[in-house]
């Protein structure tokens, strides 16, 4: 960065401890360099990696941590070689802050899978100042890892797109699932998997929600429009479906069998699993093997497909379904997600409710 | 089949109860039909598969049983049909007996995967015959399911291209494996390991043994052509090769744990799995997430893909390593197989040694 300037003074909500309980917290950002923009923040969804870090439940929080990696808001400065974005943008942040730029997956835009990946939150800069995330009032960030969003996206619903819609879109079309008229089954009904249904949909796919809650069968399909519902534990409905589903997309973190899930899947079927049990479950080999079957895990995605992601929601009308909320509502917020509370996503509105800590 | 000719008699080896050793045996085959050949068989490999159905190890055995699925001979008739092969031609029949010619898999030449496709042992064909393997004196079979080999090819090593060949070749092909100057892991130096070897240096692939023997680094390397050999147990050869391999084959049917296996591989991974260990391993989901990389099995192949690796095999002068053995050899030949004792496949000289029992 050859802008001199000062560093610059920040705000917002921080974790302090492993009660992952947050409260006020000012702290600095670098100055806006000469590839950055700087984000005035308008909305940052809360996802459970937020939850996960803030309480440090993977054990490599680093406090204080300010969460939010689904940014999104109005450029207020760029850098003298920012081409990408003028003042008054609407840009979005996902879950990247910076990356080496030179390997193979920095020249391919799988930014997020550089050995050297700095995450938006919980890491270090080159210039020793600390990653925060989008619980605060702005973000500097290089161009290179914020995206355009056209005008008149809905912003609200909008920043849950950049790890949820981007986690859900990735996979559909590296891997080869994203083909019209091929039928995928979404597991889990949560801030992913209502994301992956409109997706799906959006591509042309005929969509079966797997929920172990029948209760959300009306809003699958009536509210979703998911074509199909499927309750994981009525044997008579999974035996109908076996052979019947060209991909899966899991988004459940909870303990579950994937024999069934396998079982689904049509002969080179292809099972995509977003989330991570502990303990393993065991892995159904005979039936991969007679059905030439695959098991693939993918996480978030890089900054070229986020672009993609970004302009076909533009051009399908799809956003998250969220329930906004204050900043200081995030702690209950955290522990409504906890119990998996929410339809689908809370995002707080951090421009009208994140006032100065002092 | 429209020539209403007799059915023939054919005679060869068959295993009549849980003991799974085999004696002399006299069968019936069905006439040559219209579309059929009539192969006399010439050499015909053992594979593990007709071990574990002699003895009925998956439960599914109808007594008498004649194994053999890699079976190589000269065609001596052909129905009036046939355009594929001429009486004198050189054929090959792997596990294929039938299908239903109709499905969208045997519209793809993958009839393996045809609902109704029909084994080449242990099965039973719509006219009401069973179908019985290749340790016998001849074959009638559908040409379809038969492939040419070209004149000069050596057909003692040729006959387990068509089972542990495919299975080796078809996923290398089909989960875009095979780029030249990627590096493949291949676990395990058997039947199927040593064909891997072979096919993948002929792809132009960097090849890697991973073995839990240490002995066998010799074969692997200045036989095999192998360009690295990793004792799978070592955890200082394993450390150093972590992240440096872009797929890996996985032979070995006895229990052992997948995560370091999806550690040796790069970022975007692919880890085929051709044996099936009981009880199933866990599955490493963490690392799949983190790193883009899937997990898929495979089981032998098509009559599109067997014709297109017999011609791959031709070019490349891949036949597989065997140790020659008289037809009363067999059940010693069980016996050796079920210990690994053999470098790399048991094939019986079935013309030469194959005395009609009676």
């Amino acid at each position: 960065m050859s802008s001199a300037e000062q560093n610059v003074n920040a705000y917002g909500w921080a974790a302090t401890d492993l009660s992952g309980i947050l409260s006020p917290f000012h702290f600095t950002r670098r100055a806006n360099g000469d590839n950055d923009i700087t984000i005035k923040i308008f909305y940052c969804g809360i996802c459970h990696t937020d939850l996960l870090l803030a309480k440090d439940e993977i054990g490599m929080t680093d406090y204080p941590l300010v969460p939010g990696h689904e940014i999104v808001g109005q450029v207020t400065k760029v850098g003298r070689n920012v081409s990408k974005f003028k003042v008054g943008d609407k840009a979005g942040v996902g879950s990247i802050a910076d990356s080496c730029g030179k390997c193979d997956h920095c020249d391919e835009g799988e930014e997020n899978y550089c050995p050297k990946v700095n995450w938006i939150f919980n890491g270090q800069f080159e210039d020793g100042l600390r990653s925060y995330g989008g619980f605060s009032d702005k973000i500097v960030i290089n161009q290179r890892y914020a995206v355009r969003f056209p005008d008149g996206f809905p912003l609200d619903g909008a920043g849950p797109l950049l790890c949820a819609g981007i986690t859900v879109y990735s996979p559909m079309t590296y891997f080869g699932l994203a083909q019209p008229g091929t039928h995928i089954g979404v597991v889990g009904l949560g801030g992913l998997g209502h994301l992956a249904v409109k997706f799906a949909k959006a591509f042309g796919m005929k969509v079966t929600v797997i929920s172990t809650s029948p209760a959300k069968r009306n809003e699958a399909v009536e509210k979703l429009g998911a074509d199909s519902f499927l309750v994981s534990h009525d044997q008579e409905q999974l035996q109908a479906a076996m052979g019947t589903m060209d991909s899966i997309m899991d988004t459940v973190s909870a303990s579950h069998s994937l024999l069934p899930l396998v079982g689904l899947l049509k002969t080179n079927g292809k099972l995509i699993l977003l989330g991570a049990p502990a303990p393993p479950p065991e892995l159904p080999i005979l039936p991969l093997i007679l059905g030439r079957k695959l098991i693939a895990g993918s996480a978030c995605g890089g900054m070229k497909e986020t672009e993609e992601m970004v302009d076909f929601a533009a051009k399908h009308n799809i956003t998250a379904d969220i329930e906004v909320v204050p900043m200081d509502y995030v702690n209950t917020a955290f522990e409504r997600l906890a119990k998996n509370d929410v339809k689908y996503r809370f995002v707080i509105d951090v421009a009208n409710t994140l006032n100065p800590p002092f």
